[in-house]
């Protein structure tokens, strides 16, 4: 929590400040080729001028990983990356980690053991300092278990399985970042419908958010509503038990849960989910250039041909000879573009 | 298909004949211990006057399985078992196989290459004669490959993973007994939440019914509605898009797929859901003998203190020293119902 103080400071002379994003990656993140998360990630905390701090203490290596995105945030741009890992509940109190904190442009929570995380940074200035960032606007993104460990209620350890057994997984709290929210990652890699739609079978309030490996699921605050937007390879899987009908209370042992009426969201990149409505954002489909180009040439073929037949002027074999003119230049331009091309005929045909 | 000399006699001395009972099986079905799902298909073909076809042509392996299967259903009671294996769609015209069904109460359908047994059996003879085996009121069950034949919709073959991809997974024609459906079997145990939703995405038309091992759905008609009744160790889950927005048909190459507002439902054994419909059938409680009893002795308890109220001839004195009375021979009681109690402790405690 922020100190009393500083947050009657804040509210005397500035007006509310608006919470940074939440980059939620589903683990495994690409660090070789396009980087487009992490890049992505360096961007939202100001580029040349973010000061990024990288918190992984949910890893068993710690110095290491601090290396690795030390190296790759300044080579994508970071002006400052700094290290700040406690490794005991004691640690998490130092002021100065909570300082570099305070002073980030940017957090980032590096994958591991989010139970590690939690049990060390919960409730602690660190902690606070990582929800007070976020309040203020700075931008929280984390991995595998800096993703979990966002929401408020943390996926704390389990199996993989497609069906929702009791007692399968375990929940503790998160930092709270993204609230009424259980959060669960590497969802597609270590099939995991299971143990989260246990626990939303046994919390419907919770909506479940499913992050696949190298995904990135970030929230922004859009008039007031909470909106999540899909980036990389995979998906985001959303559960919305709110319709829910469930035996959780009643199962025993470890047998499949009743969990009747969840609705669920896929969603690739591209899409984007309102978390406050509980609703997908339309859909806006892609047209590629290739296709955008055919339909104008379309159009304007009809346009002739209506004026042609109003203009009473015209037979089949007129209309066949000018098509087949109109048709003769197209081809050698499409040739030339041969990457877009390729494109349109993958729209255009089956999949096969 | 009947011949159509079959059907008309059929219209004019019978009313019209009942379908059979479907029992679908997602696999790996318990053959040593409890035989829970092997003893419901013997005993709804008939038990001693059972007359049984085990159709092995999904296996690779062939007779074996069908002296697997011969063995299980004689040792459950089946008067009769015979196997039928075509192994090509020549020997699939064989009008003795045809006969054999025919005179059936049962078939079953053993796991092995789904492809392979639609490939062989569909459009044939053999494969009309199980059709019409169904109509006529035979029970028709199968296990793995013997479930996804099942349906009108067959997954051919693809990968496991949770997450909806382009191209995953492939369809191809059942037998249709269960209409407008795609069925898949060992659902928990290989992750196939990804390859159900491709499909349910792309032909949202169909009911998605995915089948955990040793795990049955029965579908019976009843009402003119089409039921389905869950048995076994895991659940059904169930894939409805008939709400579902998509980008189905322009999602490129292998990319996951758009997949939003499909309703779920998972379904543990004891619990039904009308196909007709499409809703969950009301879910009936369990409340096990030793709630029971301390539900009724809960009731009696406040029917006397509401008694001792009205009559005014009580204090806290008095009602505890009741309650103490009335709790010592319950104690003793208790003791001896030992596995009882611990059922019940079960119930009311949290889950650990």
């Amino acid at each position: 929590m922020p100190r009393p103080g500083h947050q009657v400071a804040d509210e005397q002379h500035h007006p509310a400040p608006r919470p940074g994003p939440l980059m939620i990656i589903g683990g495994a993140e690409d660090k070789l080729r396009r980087r487009t998360i992490l890049t992505d990630f360096v961007t939202a905390c100001g580029g040349g001028d973010a000061r990024i701090v990288v918190i992984p203490t949910a890893s068993s290596l710690g110095d290491e990983v601090v290396q690795v995105y030390d190296a790759l945030f300044r080579k994508l741009g970071a002006g400052a990356v700094t290290g700040c890992r406690p490794e005991s509940r004691e640690e998490a109190h130092d002021p100065d980690l909570v300082k570099v904190i305070d002073e980030a442009t940017g957090v980032f929570m590096t994958g591991g053991n989010q139970l590690k995380l939690s049990a060390i940074i919960g409730g602690t200035p660190v902690g606070d300092a990582v929800v007070r960032a976020h309040r203020r606007g700075a931008v929280v993104g984390g991995t595998s278990a800096g993703a979990s460990i966002q929401s408020s209620h943390m996926v704390a350890f389990g199996p993989g399985g497609a069906t929702p057994k009791q007692r399968m997984t375990q929940v503790a709290a998160g930092l709270g970042l993204l609230a009424t929210t259980v959060i669960d990652q590497h969802f597609d890699q270590r099939n995991r419908y299971g143990r989260l739609l246990m626990i939303v079978a046994q919390s419907p309030d919770l909506l479940g958010i499913g992050v696949d490996e190298d995904t990135c699921a970030t929230v922004t605050v859009e008039d007031d509503h909470e909106i999540l937007r899909v980036t990389g390879r995979g998906a985001v899987t959303i559960l919305d038990p709110a319709q829910l009908v469930t035996n959780a209370y009643e199962a025993k042992r470890s047998s499949p849960l009743l969990a009747s009426g969840v609705v669920l969201h896929v969603l690739p990149a591209g899409t984007a989910y309102d978390l406050t409505d509980r609703a997908l954002l339309p859909h806006v489909p892609h047209v590629s250039d290739a296709d955008a180009a055919e339909l104008a040439e379309a159009q304007a073929d009809l346009r002739q041909m209506a004026r042609d037949i109003a203009a009473d002027d015209v037979g089949p074999t007129h209309l066949r000879r000018r098509l087949a003119r109109k048709r003769a230049p197209r081809k050698t331009g499409r040739t030339v573009e041969a990457p877009h091309d390729d494109q349109h005929e993958e729209q255009d045909g089956d999949p096969r």
